[in-house]
């Protein structure tokens, strides 16, 4: 198989310019991943996405295991196909859904046994379980099983949490390489398969994310991924844990940060060397009225957007922002008008891959003028 | 004022290829308007519209005066400006909402009181105040103030509210004509006004609508609607109706059958003269899962379309269907997502304008083929 990782350029902070060589998409680095939980970035078509630009977004494996299930998905030739997104998916392992939104929820070495949100219904997802319904759903990119640590959590708590993600991440591991010929559209002349991501745990301490990330590295997964952040933990916490494991990582592998964040924190992080983000923020609070802006955030509801005919960011070269106003978009949200969700959360993306192509450009650019020739 | 209706072809059973030249846009006719109740088309972007050809939208004035107000999109320019939306828009009067939606409804010879949907608050509608807040809208058509009359309703009933209708179309006349340059885009250069339809009604008695077409054709509006149809009765009724009316319209103006139908109604009506018709239905039945396609309407969140991958209609050229499946689509409205309204209206729209696309070919054809040259 190629490298899936190429590095362009490092900068002096340690922020990296790469590109991830994808079965359906070279995807440019850093980069942010809008999530299409149900195999539908919330409110946006497909094709709105292509013109924004995006080049990868995430699936959520125990939204698609649910509803419509992973099976009638590999039928139907994987989620590229079922959802006709052409461009690279990643696929979360399903572990922090089965955390946060199931019920009766009970942990053993052998994995989780667990109530469906939406039904009742019971279910057990393993290692292995959570890696076949990946592979029928047939993503780019799919992460190791883990669990989850709620925060605040005790040191005890944290450690057998620990001990159980590294072996699931071993297991989950051993499970990809047997089945890696598996995925739906492998018979499709595409040489490469999926890559599988290691995810370091170890709650907000220090000793415990190293000794996960060293863990890990052993296993030597193709990319790594830093979990269990941006769970309430006030932020000089996360920015403390991502310090902490970023140089313990290979410089030759992706890096990915899961569920982070405001636009500040993914353009702190990308510069500190973080290579992939994703988060629901910029289409969820879109959906809540709150507008990301280069003037600072918006509440589109305000009264003081009622006849304001400005963009919703002067600066920004959006297909929302080149075409709807202030007042409009206020008229839809208070109308309960489905409009408004898709307007607000197109403007929402852009801003945020805006900011990536911005951090991007600046990465080629520092790192360019560090080098020798100049 | 150069003329606002070109005849350009007449078949043998009447139907009738026009071009309306309205100050936002030359629309081709027959033509059927996509319903924008509160200045959007429920969940379809208006670059979206642009796309599938739409010329021209409704706009619903009662919703619109009730939020936010025909004063602030006066003031913003009006409502093309507001909605961002160039092309031409058609505003209806405001008596359907009140009568169908507003409660404790007054009726007197002066006009309509009524109280809001939304809060309850109380509101009067005249003639003559329809007509301003139609000229603050400033949509391309406006419509008379009207009395709708139920279904069914006494020939009593019927005759009192036709002269109300009657009586309200005077008033509307004058009190436009008195101000038909108060429009808030008549000083952008542009030489065309607002034009103003007059509303046929008389229940479903042909005598009365007889008299009431008679009567407004005396007073020379720009154009000729046809209203109090679809409101329960059956189809030979409206049918019926229709047929009645249209040969007592002049020639040389459109005429508008309002709030029709199914996809077979708007064609058969198309062929009969009729050059412009609106319903919510392809948009509301979208939300509602029902598709309408060549193959006949498709429940979409039938469990046979679980693992279909086929398009919702295969001879459709949509965007919709040449990206996406059934399967999909039923996936999208099983999850709840606000993909499935955008998706399902954009295919149901797609199918209604091509039936209308069809219908323009057919009757110039048809209208070929009968020319002495031939």
């Amino acid at each position: 198989m190629p490298p899936l990782f190429h590095l362009l350029a490092v900068s002096a902070a340690g922020g990296r310019r790469g590109r991830l060589l994808l079965p359906h998409q070279t995807v440019e680095t850093p980069v942010f991943m809008p999530v299409g939980t149900q195999g539908t970035v919330k409110a946006v078509p497909q094709d709105t996405l292509e013109s924004l630009g995006v080049e990868i977004i995430l699936g959520n494996t125990y939204h698609l295991y649910l509803r419509p299930g992973h099976e009638p998905i590999r039928r139907m030739g994987g989620l590229h196909r079922f959802i006709s997104w052409p461009r690279a998916i990643l696929s979360d392992s399903g572990g922090f859904q089965v955390f946060s939104l199931s019920s009766l929820r009970k942990v053993t070495d052998d994995g989780v046994q667990f109530r469906s949100h939406l039904d009742g219904s019971s279910h057990f997802f393993t290692p292995e379980h959570s890696i076949d319904v990946q592979i029928a759903l047939g993503a780019d990119v799919v992460m190791s099983f883990d669990e989850c640590t709620e925060y605040p959590a005790s040191r005890a708590r944290v450690e057998e949490s620990l001990r159980l993600t590294v072996a699931w991440a071993r297991r989950s591991l051993d499970h990809f390489r047997a089945h890696s010929h598996d995925v739906p559209w492998f018979d499709l002349q595409v040489r490469r398969t999926q890559s599988l991501f290691g995810i370091v745990q170890g709650g907000m301490h220090r000793d415990l994310r190293r000794q996960c990330a060293e863990r890990l590295v052993e296993m030597d997964f193709d990319g790594y991924a830093i979990g269990g952040l941006s769970v309430g933990e006030p932020r000089e916490l996360t920015l403390e844990m991502i310090s902490e494991v970023l140089p313990l990582l290979p410089k030759d592998k992706p890096r990915y940060v899961m569920g982070v964040g405001y636009p500040d924190e993914i353009e702190l992080y990308a510069r500190m060397g973080v290579d992939m983000m994703d988060c629901v923020l910029p289409t969820r609070a879109a959906r809540h009225a709150l507008l990301f802006t280069s003037e600072g955030r918006l509440n589109i509801k305000n009264k003081q957007f009622a006849e304001d005919q400005s963009p919703p960011d002067p600066a920004c070269q959006c297909p929302v922002c080149r075409r709807y106003s202030r007042a409009y978009l206020r008229h839809l949200m208070n109308a309960g008008e489905p409009l408004s969700a898709t307007l607000n959360s197109i403007h929402n993306l852009a801003y945020y891959l805006a900011i990536m192509s911005r951090v991007r450009k600046s990465l080629e650019s520092e790192s360019a003028d560090q080098s020798p020739g100049r």
